[in-house]
């Protein structure tokens, strides 16, 4: 009987061998093979040459397979809020297809203020589905750099203050974008948390504070998300460039953490051939590319990884292994991406997509005041509402550095409120002009702007209500690669121009896009405000389903908004705590980052981290623990009921937070150790239940360079925000 | 026991089914449906637009998918000697990529003249790996039509004069290329026979020709080889471009022929959205684009199956099923290519594709005359060896048209030679200069004519033997798309060269590197003449082969090298007969195309069709019969004995023609109807064995519009050329 089962298999198996391609003659071709048994059989009929030649760029976005074999050529795109246009072969600029203009997601900053995981997933899992129909091996992104200061230029491209928060989204973002077959490529690791002198700054930050705060969201993209790729900063630390940083990438990375994947360098940011071969660096990109707007016509073979690494490889200084390793990560990335026969064909602008990017950023867009119910507007209750504010028409996909895209379309918050609320209802003005988004153009050229304002005034005056649009823009220091915000306060003479608004019209209310904090000194007789990110393609729908109702919102501030530039931790200390001597930079602050530094420190904030407005209403019970005393071997369950008392569905997110109240090392008031978002009709409640283990009450021991949790009392706090706390409970680690 | 085994099944299906992707949701997407399943279900999907996008450009080589269904776009590839290097978007130069240099395989001339259908799938196979390595959905080639004048600047791209040769070779090329998952696209349909007047010439011709000689490769390629794509001619047939032409498309390939593939235009071949419509055609690609080197820069949306296709589908003047059909037709073409999950991953310049294209080229290198054996000449036979010769050192893979490639290396003859007889016996000289191979420059620069022929003569003159490596080089006029030959002489005066060269060394090899006949007013001086074709990346080294006799030579003429111009059929007659008068051509030679004129009006030439010679001799036995008389439905058996009686091993081409003696129609006196390419030791001797049925012994009736067994007498005839006839055999169909 079994002989006959094994017959029937064997029969099965070669009569389906040939369709499936199981018989190929070579291991490396053989799908029914593990990965690593091809990888290595692939490996060994590669020469030193083709070995190398894997290891270092051919063009401004690709790096060379191995044609003789089938092994194809490493194609990577920016970036993380969709899929860039072709790029001549070896320029920045365009290559002028026509068939690559992609949906534009929103950034992901409005991602991590859906505080939702389902909606990162929805998000990898999109963004992937379009990176693999243009055939992509890699997509860089996700970009998972702590928001340290609101300065920081690239801030917008990552998910905020919060670690834990940072490490929840970024997980099923990978494991979206990687069942497409295209690789994730966290990035930039580590401690890229500014974009002053970003190539060569030391960054000087203790042990504790890196393994605390910095990287965490890197470890959880590895460890839980299995990300395939890992992008080096550019950026010093421990004195050494992050691309070929032996601590970092080989201790921390592939020893400790396990990782499997490549290691690719940001581009132009390799330095050094010794340290490249010896530094954990994979493959080698852009060098010679200072800035986007740098061309950089040198030769490939130039490259540290090239011609100079075949040339010690050959000369015996470092044995083959170490060319072994690299060749070896990025053969296994090619077999994980573009030879899976599994590879599913992807899509790419379709109408699913355009839903997940609305649908994200309705999530995502975060009511911050709303005085009186002056929102949600109903279709119909004003005749004449003034829309003000470049931003409602400005393109806000293009611009920002690598980041910037060609979308296939982009709807304005002006056209998306016309679409909500009527072309006949809607009076447009724009306000104030930023000018043209180039780099080095510091200022706008100074266009009429009085004129503008005059007219934006008048505007006002004669409007049943007024929309002030306005925010950062990814012009040059604006929220855009390359250089940091000069000033905590709103861009243009923005500020002047909507205090004047106010006082031709009480009825004002201000969206703001952007992708960090801003002053509002206007903020007391604004009658709402909404912090609406970059919202790519769909952002005027997604704006306008909010500020109609028919969207209620339940984004969250993965951010605090300060009250001022100098209670920001990271602006508290010296200019060496920022933004550094152009040679080091030194984290003063240590690990008390974003709320953590403001709840320690007691400083008030505008707005604090996971604050967000419903246009409902929430009541939370009193929060329960599984027990009063667990040991480190434990999990404890906390549960906590949560009840929508207003008239409307609505989501809110729970929030854990812990202290450590008993610690032989400083731990902050709060820490995030866990959120659930959880979606209620009027009068419906529901139970949320948090586990926390061992894991979640430990600090990072910089003596020990272990991870402690240390026996004593711990308080959880369940918060509407991390200053809006609605119930505490106690436990004791034993 | 049945019941267990279909439980067996069942559990391997679900168990496999998701890695294999068997149970994806959409039918189109489930690649365990039939295409015809997924062809209809992904129609089913698409909007009218969606599907006019199929049909024409949306850029220089590509056309677009259904990016919202994750439905690739097709990207095609010149051409059928090698893959062509990437294009800018919409410009017919070279996007400058350094991953795109191809290996370059002799020209199709070179294939034809090898006689073996093995070669071909050799052929077929090593191309199609490198189009897919180089992921085309295309590979727009081979090319057959058929050389009916020595003149036709693109005769090098074709395989020969005669259609059963062309559709034995045609076959297993499409097939090789196939089984990469890469669509053949065979070329061009039909009857596109010169390059004067190309795009508007209307071909008279009958359609007993056209059926016998000028269709057989093309249907042997749709029926045989089953083709997934065709690609129109420039020229009109009965009035209509070849394009959109009903009858052709319509009628004989796709009802007739029951091609379920895609017709896709030549570029510039569609003149008229109605005829386009309804006319086959399916794909439509770069109209406005007149010759190379026109740029096209208007808008695709304004081609004939662009917009104007929309707006009268959308107005109901055409039925939603024209457009149906193009669709699902192109969409079979995707399923079957991109969008196949077992299309396996190629390979791009590997050694196994220098050695086939090394293979080809030593195979297809025809022995024209050796008198006295003066080849091979064996290393160390002579201390220092003239080679004489422009075309030893040019690139003859760069130039010609659509064919030109960027190869990633290119051995010259010279180099081949330097290779094979060592650098110090051998010394160089050009002789003559043929100028920049620019279209519109009709002559070479008079640059220093006399002094390199003087240099070239002195040269000759010190030497023990001189090679001339000349020919024609794919200059405009001398092989190139776009223009003819102005003569049947070689250019650039090498006929004076060669001759002043036999005045100083009586010991002078002529070697000619062409795709075309050329006269030799030399040759009884001429102690040997190779004719080399275009021989691609391994030309030096083939040719080095051949000459030193590591190689013996094996290749057979597959066109007839005439006496003079006037003895070529199209050339017989008037200048309507060829090159017609701009707007209409006659073939008055009708079915008499190459040796069957010249055998039929008993015209001497200076070399037949089938003619070639070996470095070993071949005895023929006496032809025998299976049986004298045969019905319509039996088969014939023909076996004939063969033996090397020569002292090296070589190939010999057993070619088979049929003579039908009594007929109601005019019929030729040779037509080839079998060959046997067999490889024999010294001494061996093996029977070769031919087997004809009623379609080999048809012609086809004008009248009735059908092939026609006429009862009667029938004379087989077995030779080593058309004109060395070595046995016959009669037999009589009842």
């Amino acid at each position: 009987m079994k002989k006959r089962y094994i017959t029937v298999l064997l029969l099965l198996y070669f009569f389906l061998s040939p369709f499936f391609g199981w018989a190929q003659s070579a291991l490396y071709l053989d799908e029914s093979q593990s990965i690593e048994v091809r990888v290595k059989d692939a490996l060994s009929r590669m020469t030193v040459e083709e070995k190398v030649a894997l290891c270092h760029a051919q063009s401004k976005f690709s790096s060379k397979g191995v044609p003789r074999l089938g092994i194809p050529d490493v194609w990577s795109s920016d970036g993380s809020h969709g899929v860039s246009d072709e790029k001549l072969w070896d320029e920045w600029n365009s290559a002028q297809w026509t068939n690559d203009s992609c949906t534009a997601f929103p950034a992901l900053t409005c991602l991590a203020a859906t505080f939702n995981p389902k909606i990162a997933k929805l998000y990898g899992t999109s963004i992937g589905e379009e990176a693999r129909y243009r055939n992509k091996t890699m997509l860089l992104g996700p970009g998972v750099n702590i928001y340290r200061t609101p300065l920081n230029g690239r801030n917008f491209e990552y998910m905020g203050e919060d670690p834990f928060l940072a490490s929840r989204l970024v997980v099923p973002y990978v494991q979206g974008v990687q069942s497409n077959g295209v690789a994730a490529c966290v990035k930039h690791f580590a401690l890229n948390n500014q974009e002053i002198a970003r190539g060569e700054i030391n960054v000087n930050v203790s042990d504790r504070a890196l393994h605390e705060i910095y990287l965490p969201a890197f470890k959880a993209a590895v460890q839980e998300g299995n990300v395939w790729s890992i992008m080096g900063a550019y950026n010093k630390i421990w004195g050494v460039h992050c691309c070929h940083n032996d601590i970092l990438l080989n201790q921390i990375l592939k020893t400790d953490w396990k990782f499997d994947g490549v290691v690719v360098s940001d581009w132009g940011g390799v330095h050094n051939t010794d340290e490249a071969v010896n530094g954990g660096l994979d493959i080698e990109m852009g060098t010679y590319t200072n800035g986007l707007t740098t061309q950089g016509h040198f030769p490939f073979s130039s490259y540290y990884l090239a011609d100079p690494f075949l040339k010690v490889i050959k000369s015996g200084k470092y044995e083959m292994s170490k060319l072994d390793d690299k060749a070896s990560r990025i053969l296994r990335m090619i077999f994980r991406t573009t030879m899976s026969a599994n590879r599913p064909y992807g899509r790419f602008v379709s109408p699913e997509h355009s839903d997940a990017a609305r649908k994200i950023a309705q999530e995502g867009i975060v009511l911050l005041k709303n005085e009186k119910q002056f929102l949600p507007i109903p279709e119909g209750r004003y005749k004449k509402i003034a829309i003000i504010g470049e931003n409602a028409v400005k393109s806000l996909i293009v611009g920002g550095g690598s980041t910037s895209l060609k979308a296939a379309y982009e709807i304005s918050p002006l056209q998306g409120l016309k679409n909500k609320y009527g072309e006949n209802n809607i009076v447009y003005s724009m306000g104030y002009a930023s000018g043209r988004p180039l780099y080095g153009a510091e200022e706008p050229s100074k266009l009429n702007v009085d004129s503008l304002q005059n007219a934006a005034i008048e505007t006002a005056r004669h409007a049943d209500i007024v929309l002030f649009v306005g925010g950062l823009n990814k012009n040059y220091f604006q929220d855009c690669e390359s250089g940091d915000r000069k000033s905590l306060s709103l861009p243009f003479g923005q500020d002047k121009l909507i205090e004047e608004i106010q006082k031709v019209n009480n009825n004002v209310a201000v969206v703001l896009l952007s992708g960090n904090a801003i002053l509002m000194p206007w903020l007391n007789k604004a009658k709402a405000v909404v912090q609406g990110w970059y919202l790519g393609s769909e952002a005027g729908n997604a704006l306008a389903d909010i500020i109609s109702g028919e969207a209620n919102p339940s984004g969250k501030l993965p951010i605090s908004f300060p009250k001022k530039l100098e209670d920001v931790g990271a602006h508290a200390f010296d200019q060496l705590c920022y933004p550094g001597d152009g040679k080091n930079v030194y984290y003063k602050e240590d690990i008390l980052v974003g709320y953590r530094w403001y709840d320690t420190k007691k400083i008030p904030v505008l707005f604090p981290f996971g604050y967000g407005l419903s246009y409902t209403t929430f009541q939370y019970g009193k929060p329960a623990v599984s027990s009063k005393t667990i040991t480190a071997a434990d999990s404890l369950e906390v549960t906590v009921s949560v009840k929508n008392t207003g008239k409307v569905a609505g989501k809110e997110v729970v929030q854990l937070y812990i202290n450590d109240e008993t610690s032989s090392l400083p731990r902050p008031t709060k820490e995030l150790k866990g959120f659930e978002k959880i979606s209620l009709e009027p009068g419906e409640g529901k139970i949320v239940r948090f586990t926390l283990t061992k894991e979640d009450l430990s600090y990072y021991d910089d003596t020990k360079k272990e991870w402690i949790a240390e026996p004593g009392k711990f308080r959880i706090m369940i918060g509407a925000s991390a200053a809006d706390i609605r119930g505490v409970a106690d436990f004791n680690l034993k």
